[in-house]
């Protein structure tokens, strides 16, 4: 096992809920260490987050700015390697772009940025700079969900006809954000969320997961979105139906629901991809399984670590079968591919299997467009829009 | 137990796979008798049929017409108490019509009939006869969707906001019909089906299941229908986007998918209903559970004859809990419901809870239009249709 | 389909459960019919019993003595073809034998009789007169029972190693047979139910269905049983080890439990085998589904009426997979296989599928020998003891 | 958050399984780093490992002995603050003892010693000494079941009556040992397993489990062993009957069960409690819910992260419902108590809610224990012997 990675993190302090994940995502293949950070909106408070975790004061910078600048000026083999950002989604655009432009490797958590014209220019940095840029769509992190994958692309299951997708939550079931809730209230907020609610927050995993496994392109879609809790701004529902540009002959067709008011719901992003000669289906909250239905059947139930399994999964996988793992393992493996890649990169190696599948800026772009044209389409009484 | 009913059966002879079912489920509970018959479409095999069953030779009719009019010749007491009628779609309108105006009571097959003309003239006559006239939407006889229907019904959940409903098959994945399949070739052929396929064999018990579950009534909706089979006439996967009429202030939006090509599904009929302070969830594949999730949680699996059921429920078991039932007793509940609506009928006292909820000419008559709606959007390019 | 047989019943009047279980079984798919009964203790309640099945008059017997008397004088062609008899476990073996005897076929509730002396005559009677003889071990009508029988027997998972079984309960978890419950009252008293409690009642179907399946014979078992209710008088929990004789040159061993205090388990029957080249799992409560994992894996769920299934599940399958048939049904298979027996015996004709597999006196016998030994052991400490 | 812990690790060097998951789950939190170790049995390995892992050359050690008397050297301050023995089981008994009597909080893999006499040596160091002593019996550490054992331990299914536990795998169904199989090898070799085969290895873990949610004390124990695979050494499946010391007036009654030739199982570790007022049930493969059938049903369905939980599964628990946490956030909570409770001896706090329940050096000895009178119940033909 070679050194590892030195990161900085910028949001993710105290009360944030997705930078600790990161955290432990980052620590638990122990190839990544946080060395520096600028963990909140306030120089006060980043500070003391930083304390909190122990950060040196020297590196426990008092805004995203001030890392930036401190961080470019460090030799190489001193700087960070990468830089974390779990910012809430507004600030995204700005401090992703600037980190890329000086060179730095980037993790962003999704939504990518609030508008195309912004993927577009990010897209541009990142590739005119070459740095390694991964957006942390943690699910398609899952072994099994890369086994569908690649069950998928090798023809297991013939060509695609019908994609179900769904990703259905209860929380927002009554008005959190008036409560106070920060998780709820920076959601709920168009100033922060952009321009889409449960869209935008779950909706792109489902969309991300879709093309992950299938590598379908939407060609067209209808949406209806609505904001079933009164006083909510932002979608905290949403039905669409795809259309995929034909793919080996076939127009496959979707199906994607999001739903932030499914009450008693947890977190149930959930996938059933129908081909002409199988299925696969995989559920989020039981993720150590994937039930195949080869033609003519009947249908197997494929375990994580279990028989039948492919590379892709076995590269995502740390301890046998029967030994879950789950959420975190699996955000850990977006990390050990965007840490796999960064080493490629620096040393010129061909990159793992890992750091192939790590969601790139342009996952992130087109996880932006589908935002968009999600909300305009049910802007028109969900009329069909090209995608 | 007062004296069985006699009954007689339209359709249901040799290769038929839908009359034995309804035999089946009329025999169960010992409360209706086959007296007479005329099973199939031509003279020599609906007698042939006939003797199979053991019918008397002059009960043994050649023709529906035949056995309407020598039916109608004997004295009641000794004629048939009601019909069954499990013929062809197409031919359902002309011999229920028949029956209902002659007085019988009638059991008939969904679809009801080919259009909402045909369906207006069966309500007309049906209400003008006074006939008990059951339409066999037969998952409704499962005792636990008659407990969702009731706690949906006494706001349990609170308003409903969003439903999710589904009845996925995979056999017609092939071009099945291509290869003499009885079943397949019906179902996809226009002449016999009408002007839909997966829509009218399944879609309609999805759009029915729902309305009984929830009381609520569609507004709109949009349907995106596809013959994904090469050479198949009539759909056989279809997505529909629906909008209810406000109620209790809650207009609430709905996903209807069925689908034929979904590899490796048997008969997935499921139904999920999301209001403002719970959930209910169910599968006609594992019918003996319900799960409800109540404001605040955690879920509650609730047994078919387990505690925390009611009234209805507890009318449609036979059996106590964890001895399962299944497909036929649900649908011989349809039976038990029509033949205490006749008793009740013919002795003037109030029908029991079983014979309320049969589904009715009217529940029929709006699932024919939800087939014409729904194939109506799909030409349209999916457009929103009111209802 | 020929004409239905005629059988009289003797118990399940008023109050009782399991007469109306046998009685909707019969009548399912058609093939018999209730002519006669003798259906209480008493001779007035016989009597309203009877009229409450519409039984006539004269074939409405006061007891069982005088069913025997006179359907005895009626001819051939006119008698009861068979008996079903569902009286309390302790009149079992008087009215078995008398009837067999006389030379009916008797369908006979289990466990079969008290003790092996009188299994021993009634197998003696049975194989004399010649009569179908069927023991309502009605778990074995399970199709996917069948399935897996069928596969262990065909070496599909090589030399059974191990079996797990269990049928937990929990109604009887308080002293219910104080409360007047008839179910809990003649379960719990030596003087009705005999040496046994839980054993006799559940256990048994256990013993059954693991012979049934693996066709192991036990070589020597060791149990501890407890009465955990205060107040209770037989046994509602037993833990059993099982040795059974090497077969293929391994000698298996077993886990058989079951138990009525099982807190809101409700009719918790499933076995596990596990062979040395795959296992099958199997529940009762989700009967539709037959786990097997192959050598090597992964593991494939066979649904009844799916693909992959041989003969003896398809012979006693109705209805397409994804319709789900469950405990009548099974039921009505062990009577399907008596009528097939009872047909085939007097046609000379050779016996179908579902009439080999009746659950036969010598299966009845067997049982009577497990509660037996079981007891036994348990008296001793659980001590070990040959079968 | 305070400064992370330092330790060190003794075994785990390459080819190990254990070790590996001891330093994520070490890792995950960010509160322990691993600074030194003796990875290997031989110094070329061991030192190879420790550069694999990174760790500085002066704290590679070639040796336990050699890591135990450098790190004895150090200052406080500097040496590790606790070692993490994963080495063989026949090695942990000098090892442990010597760390414990040198004054470091030990973290050890199980079973924790061969004999009841090490065992008793052992709890006697520990406890003169005064270190913190955590045996890693890692499925304690999952929330749900510190929910279990709180729920029990409140009472609220009653007092227990029947314990049913199992931990089934397949992978030892083949002599893999004969294969060269480094992980099959040690453990079905007497000389570095001990007596015991899968009991030792697993059947443990069931015994602790079982002990953790119930409380409750094994009065006697009948075990019947077996070795299915031909030419294996130790057991390679077990069952075993227990009897429990009375508690609340019941005297509790258990089945025990551990295999490895349940062809096709992966890690099925499951524990099912029924109390004289409702049951509870887990299973290790699903670990993020709780069945909980409360007095008069119906079952609830608890999940770590949601609604209904106490305190000690919240203290377990690091991200919300519907984010699987899984088998390495479990073992990482062994390690977080670990960590609390060596924080509170040097701080003199009270030990936190994760420190409380680290299973202890007095658990390992009655782990111990339960391997020995399982081992001569069975040479004795499976009697029963008081615990």
């Amino acid at each position: 096992m070679p050194t590892p990675l030195r990161y900085g993190m910028i949001g993710g302090g105290r009360d944030a809920f997705i930078g600790a994940v990161h955290r432990m995502a980052a620590a638990l293949d122990q190839q990544a260490v946080l060395v520096a950070g600028a963990l909140s909106s306030t120089p006060e408070k980043s500070r003391a987050s930083g304390r909190d975790l122990g950060l040196p004061d020297d590196r426990n910078y008092a805004s995203w700015q001030g890392m930036l600048e401190q961080e470019s000026r460090r030799p190489e083999g001193d700087r960070i390697d990468f830089v974390s950002i779990v910012t809430p989604n507004h600030t995204h655009f700005e401090i992703a772009r600037a980190f890329a432009d000086a060179g730095f490797h980037v993790v962003l958590d999704k939504p990518m940025v609030h508008t195309s014209e912004q993927a577009a220019q990010l897209v541009e940095t990142v590739e005119r700079r070459g740095v390694v840029f991964a957006v942390t769509y943690n699910y398609t992190g899952y072994p099994l969900v890369r086994q569908a994958r690649e069950m998928v692309r090798a023809g297991e299951i013939g060509p695609v006809r019908k994609v179900f997708v769904e990703y259905h939550q209860g929380w927002l079931s009554t008005q959190l954000e008036a409560t106070g809730s920060k998780q709820a209230g920076w959601r709920t907020d168009p100033a922060r969320s952009g321009i889409a609610g449960a869209v935008g927050d779950i909706g792109t995993h489902a969309e991300n997961l879709t093309h992950f496994i299938t590598g379908l392109e939407i060609a067209s879609l209808a949406a209806d979105l609505t904001a079933f809790v009164p006083g909510r701004r932002l979608d905290d529902d949403a039905s669409v139906l795809l259309r995929f540009r034909p793919e080996r002959g076939v127009a496959a067709k979707g199906v994607l629901t999001c739903s932030q008011i499914c009450s008693g719901e947890e977190n149930g992003l959930a996938i059933r991809v129908y081909g002409e000669r199988g299925a696969l289906k995989w559920r989020q909250e039981e993720p150590n399984q994937l039930v195949h239905i080869p033609e003519g059947g009947p249908q197997r139930i494929l375990t994580r670590g279990g028989p039948g399994l492919g590379p892709s999964a076995a590269a995502a996988t740390r301890i046998p079968a029967g030994h879950p793992e789950a959420f975190i393992e699996a955000f850990a493996n977006i990390y050990r591919g965007a840490i796999d890649a960064i080493r490629a990169r620096s040393s010129g190696s061909p990159p793992s299997s890992l750091a192939e599948l790590i969601p790139t800026v342009r996952d992130g772009a087109r996880g932006v467009r589908f935002i968009e044209r999600v909300v305009e389409s049910s802007r028109r009484d969900a009329a069909w829009l090209d995608f």
